[in-house]
């Protein structure tokens, strides 16, 4: 199958390498000439360019632009098309990016693959990112069945596991597991360095250790990413927070009025839950 | 020197195989009998007893018991004790101790050794599980330098880093690194869980990866050991989560306005606030 790719980056570059290693015959776009030249030599592309023309020769196209960048790229990119070309993009907000494209390319399938690392960039990229790991389709009542088919067999092929679900319903999950979290990580950064005495300050730098380091990891994280997460899945995360606060204030509650036994309860319950969120991790 | 340690857990049983290895002869004790003999049959002390009387011998005696039982044991071990005995104790919250135990012994030094492990008990006690860690000492206008000395130089001989602050300022400086992040992140599983559509509820666990497992690991830890940091830090650890609340309240309205600058800016702070409590970790 000739495949195409909008996008080589991290995601980009990877789907390109297990693509090529399954036999089909892939072609890159990037707007950096370097990152052409880079995609080639590494044999992550059969051939790459930096304007769309090239995509006028693929069955499906993968968009890998960042999730602010997908919508006009998309627009960009339809003149180029094949009338039958399949279109599907790995942002991580599901639902405007759907109901963007959705009217725009009836053969599109919105896709949601959850790899990533800390770095970012074509210079990271790797054979089996996707193995093992979700890929997410959401299809909508419009989706073509043919078009998703395709979607999910080349997702199949990458060794992922597999999920169909709404783009609303994939947004809500997200906010909860991922989005939520990185909120809650940096409020307890922002509050730990808003210590007023210095020498407290200090010493609970020299002390932090795994608890704080694991707590506060995706808190510590690329800012962009935090924004785009926010601005993006806005509502669902809204949602989550309040969610989250209603909890907190729980917490607050017991050990206010030292309900010792509500709160050794409470923490049974977060100690029985959290396996079930690791059993595919 | 002759050193004594009651209660032969984790951190008792470490502390004895690194005492031992120093050319110490130590004297255990534990209310269970079995305990004592595989503390002796492990080479973690050189002789072990149920009862107290043992302590009689001990120059210096760490209490290595539950935070909870600390007052109780050190209540009954005073009559044992020689005259001119250093008693110092390992627990994690250290003003209730040092106000209970100072008028009880004079030559008393409050201590917490920052080390343990997921599992707990003296089946897991090892080695040089203080080297490079935390040690901080406790001593009040009335605590005797020699006493504090001799703590210390344990300490140093363990591989610790020591730090000396009052009993006030370790409180508040590990319900920041230590004793909020538990709360935060008990807090997430709970609203995590309390996600009333079972199809995204079942959704989330299956794409939860490394941000969630990372983020949640502390509050779904041992129920036990949360108790007893809310109770016996319950005031600092109040005053760390108001200010957390109010942390996370600026984030909820920074979304709710969409004021994506005032977000980039906060995201960015906590992403070059973070490094700073990992040099040692």
């Amino acid at each position: 199958m000739d495949i195409g790719i909008v996008g080589l980056g991290l995601i980009g570059g990877s789907l390109g390498l297990d693509l090529r290693a399954c036999g089909h015959r892939v072609l890159g776009n990037s707007r950096r000439q370097e990152t052409c030249q880079l995609a080639v030599a590494r044999g992550i592309v059969d051939d790459a360019g930096v304007d769309l023309t090239l995509m006028a020769e693929a069955e499906v196209v993968f968009i890998c632009t960042p999730l602010s960048v997908i919508v006009p790229t998309v627009e960009q990119l339809i003149p180029h098309l094949q009338p039958a070309a399949v279109l599907t993009d790995v942002g991580s907000v599901k639902t405007p990016i759907v109901e963007a494209l959705t009217p725009l390319w009836p053969n599109f399938v919105g896709g949601h693959p959850m790899a990533g690392k800390a770095e970012s960039g074509i210079e990271v990229a790797q054979s089996s990112l996707f193995a093992g790991r979700p890929y997410v389709t959401t299809p909508v009542a419009s989706t073509p069945p043919a078009a998703l088919e395709v979607v999910e067999d080349l997702a199949r092929s990458l060794g992922s596991r597999l999920y169909r679900c709404s783009p609303e319903d994939h947004d809500r999950a997200v906010a909860w597991i991922s989005h939520l979290p990185v909120t809650v990580s940096a409020s307890l950064i922002s509050a730990c360095i808003s210590e007023p005495d210095p020498a407290v300050l200090s010493l609970a730098k020299q002390l932090a250790s795994t608890g704080f380091r694991d707590t506060s990891r995706v808190g510590g994280g690329n800012p962009e990413l935090g924004l785009l997460m926010a601005k993006y899945n806005r509502l669902e995360l809204l949602r989550a927070l309040q969610t989250y606060r209603g909890q907190l204030d729980q917490f607050i509650a017991q050990i206010e009025r030292e309900d010792w036994s509500a709160l050794e309860q409470q923490l049974t319950q977060t100690q029985q839950a959290r396996p079930d969120f690791l059993e595919f991790d």
